[in-house]
């Protein structure tokens, strides 16, 4: 029977796993079963954030030591998420997520699965074609976890690819609006395979204009390390171990209090893991009054996001290890986003 | 009987002015009952923020159109406390308290009055002839609004003076660390005066090193661009007009979204206005986990809090005209901080 | 006879007029003589750099006691052109253009002229009627200032208009390429009044497209400050006083150290003011070599920038008094820009 | 015969070691030959900047496959000195240092020669211990490479120690403030084994207090990844291949474009590598003009000086390649700093 299990371990700094090594050295979790890490690294989280790349690398020369396999095949199927930026109140770590078989038989529990599209040629990044890439992995990842229905699925998170230099065949010059087109499609691929985003509504065309389109259970992240779609579904599903459950919640605005205390309701226990995705309102104001995060030439918006989303969910979890990732295009209502909690269920 | 009134107003940029400027034309307030302006204006809140000069000078030139009075003399008698930096969910805003005459008896209600300490020399910044002449000017505050005792008193603000080029004579040859020894010292005469540090304790040695010694009651700002210390008390007092109250509550940390609530439950009704201080903890961790804002080359420390704080306070408050400050050494547990509420009690 | 006259002068901090009260207290300077300033305050030099607007209310306020205009009207006649950002070598300053009237006939001087376009309504910013107006105001400047043909102008400095929040008549929806697509339009202005461009090329659809059309005596500002195009003309015409010369030369590239010293050279003399546009080259190589100033998400381009080229332009003056800016589309060669020198030359 | 060789080597990115793989592979240099790097990464600059340690990992794995030497033993005994921030003008390389063996006998060159001190512990930094342990530091490097007398040294790079979270038996509980006592110490220890610093004045009390004491042969980063004191010296030794030369020249000011020059002038040829130190002058002014580089809370001092610095020796290069860095206590006057120009001589 399969089993879920996380581990939340905090860094010193990006290239350090040595809470991971203890972790493996002390027999708590086996290299080898190992499928997702999704983690928040101090840099900056943009263009020029290599702290991301850091931690990668590092990742994968300690699995690679203890498992024997090569960094660049440990790349190739074990999906590695990062956001940088751990403004404020945040506190840099990462999820580890394992899989390890129980000798027992299961009822119904919190499955994962994880699948990788095909590599994404820079002129399909933002386009229809990358839209059906991602639909096809989500559903390639939950027919792996067997999870059977749409709404099984708690929460999709995928690290879409974005060409760092884009050439003339690309959606726009702008490397860092191809990154936003790149999400939008990720999340309209995974609104497709979920059926929150009709499809005929799910084009190229609508990308980043008609933000009434959306998922409230898609939380995207875009690299320019990536070369395809890296997808981590998580759902309910037949034959795996009970235990851990997954609050999924969206926020109507930045704001919204209630909204992220309902996703903490609905995963009662101890806290595993907390995820959030925001993004600064368009509009220029919140609930009618005016921001000042997208005419900053000093801080970039993403970061005053993190900063103040990030600080909200991690007042309400009482801990700022919060994975919090701004660019949430498609992934809410616009203007808001979405938090997700993984819990332990207490033993009743 | 005196009546304090309270008027939270929006602006466009840190000369815009137009709001109040209604508010008179409307007679709505009249300009001669001004006592005191509270606001947040978007600038960083550094030694380079010059946004704070820029809302003074304009509000001193709108005033004076309007009483007569000379831009200079409004300034010596009108504190102005701005504190720069609206990161993340905040938004840029101010407050303007005033008083009016009104043909009735009051019983009991919320009071305002203001002082000004005499010119502080560069060298007694950080010193004990500072802390004497806060308190000094606390006491006068509130013999000018008839506050009779100290445990009447539910806030004080304080704009206290630092030199921006500091010689020979100061404390430090640091114009931020001397920033930091004028807000201690601020602290400790709020704190001396309404007796919650000990006199033997509130001394230069104990500032900026004995972090338990705090007044929760005192907000305190450090600027530049002021000579003496300016002060304005709020607290209850006979004869004044009921209807608006105020709510303080101590932060223990970051985190502490209970303390922010709790503060918002002390003062039910319509919110007039919200002030927060905090600091980034100097243990570089946050309920044991460590926290970035401290070491980031890019991001001052004072922008991180006040994003992360800011989005807290404003997330309980559903409104992000919420007025925040760094730099609360002694005006709270290390690490935490105050909310303060003011409210308009809904009639009964 | 008219006789220009230019003074440099330094300033505390933005809202720092003291040094030109003083000129003006001393006799050395009438306030009703000023006919335009050129300055670069401290600020960020973004769409939130407040510090020019703090510089032009002070500087209005200033010149208002002096000559009893009100401050709105002397904003209205006096162009007054602000480049936010001294990063790096530079230091804040202004320079002061007088046009004194000295009773003795000129031969041939230098001369300054100016103009104010009509407002210009935010659909037209960016677009064909913006390059017409532009043309039609350094036409009169011309005219104003006796200076006869294109050839004998120096230098064209343009403070372009462009609207802070764009609605959808505009030619983009984000403000920051509108401030782009402001300047370019205002250097095909230029380009189209000196010859520099073709009337056939200067149209809106080649604005930001063909890089390879440039005026080289265009020195452009775009600022959501103004409403109208303001335009100050520097050029040789009959009947002015001698003695004051400027040399203007072309950057091929931000390190083409040669194009800095030929202005140099062609402005003998004491040196009164200096000039300097350029801009990040958008290939991402300068000379070949990769250069990070567009990917950083922690510092602005711009900011990047003038750093950079002011400290080459500095170093050469051997006086961080220089006046820099950003946005050099068709300023001179993509990735280019310009140097234009201010001197009074040495009595033979 | 020993034989010194320098490769200047672009990067992609921070972890991109792919144009010395491709020169390993090339057969043009040994993996084996390599003695030391410098290098230039794109971070900002300061305690969080992780592009160090990512290039360092990188540069030891890489070699770790070349040599099959275990990365940490590389690590211990091949300088990698690194410094983040490549503002303005600067383009991200790194040095190759390489010895080979000649089948000829030489007459006299320049000659490397390393050295790394006994780990430092935290209470040593920037104190007498430290200062003795560079200063032997430096004469074995020197014996190592058969440098003779002091006066035959042209340059000094040392990478010192500095502890990222100081406990209380350091000099100063601030991280920023004891890096800076740590070049200063190693500065001194420079100063010391070369005879810039007479024994007497090279103590610890001196240190960041008397600048008038300094080496212009010394060039320190300190960095919070190292244990010890690294040093690499370069100077003039008899046996070693002629070819390369050295030259340095003091900088007396930011704005001393004739000290630039004469570096330049003393190393004619080729260029192979350019090193600069420098720093914000303290007195807040550059030749008696104010500048702003000290109090932004937005760009971090070193920034500023770096983009200012850098764009300065790269306009007289002609190229983007210098490895400039910030922090130049006791390096040169104050406010001042050097110059280090590799040149291979053009055969006769």
């Amino acid at each position: 029977m399969p089993k879920l299990d996380i581990h939340r371990l905090s860094m010193a700094h990006p290239g350090d796993l040595s809470a991971l090594a203890a972790l493996i050295a002390a027999g708590e979790l086996r290299a080898g079963d190992i499928r997702a890490v999704i983690g928040k690294t101090e840099g900056n989280g943009g263009l020029n954030d290599f702290t991301r790349g850091f931690f990668t690398q590092s990742l994968m020369l300690l699995l690679a030591a203890q498992t024997g396999e090569a960094p660049a095949a440990l790349a190739a199927r074990i999906p590695c998420v990062l956001s940088g930026g751990t403004e404020g109140a945040l506190s840099p770590h990462y999820l580890v997520f394992s899989v390890s078989d129980l000798a027992a038989s299961g009822q119904r529990g919190l499955a994962l699965g994880t699948a990788f599209s095909p590599v994404t040629p820079a002129r399909e990044v933002g386009r229809d074609a990358q839209i059906a890439a991602v639909a096809q992995a989500v559903r390639d990842a939950m027919a792996a976890a067997g999870i059977a229905r749409a709404e099984d699925v708690a929460l999709v998170q995928v690290k879409a690819s974005a060409p760092p230099t884009p050439d003339a065949s690309c959606r726009t010059a702008d490397p860092k609006a191809l990154m936003a087109y790149s999400r939008a499609a990720a999340a309209f691929g995974v609104g497709l395979a979920l059926r929150d985003i009709a499809p005929d509504s799910a084009t190229e065309a609508a990308l980043l204009r008609d933000l009434t389109l959306y998922s409230n259970r898609a939380s995207i992240s875009s690299g320019v390390e990536v070369l395809c779609n890296e997808v981590v579904v998580f759902g309910y599903a037949d034959g795996w171990a009970e235990g851990i459950v997954a609050g999924v919640a969206p926020m109507a605005d930045l704001l919204d209090l209630a909204g992220v205390q309902a996703a903490f309701a609905k995963a009662p226990g101890e806290v595993l893991g907390v995820l959030a995705k925001g993004e600064p309102d368009r509009s220029g104001a919140i609930r009618g009054f005016r921001h000042t995060m997208l005419g900053d030439t000093d801080i970039d918006a993403q970061r005053h996001l993190r900063g103040a989303l990030g600080a909200i969910v991690a007042a309400v979890a009482g801990d700022g290890r919060v994975f919090v990732s701004g660019g949430a295009e498609h992934q809410g209502p616009a203007g808001g986003g979405l938090v997700c909690v993984f819990a332990r269920e207490r033993r009743k």
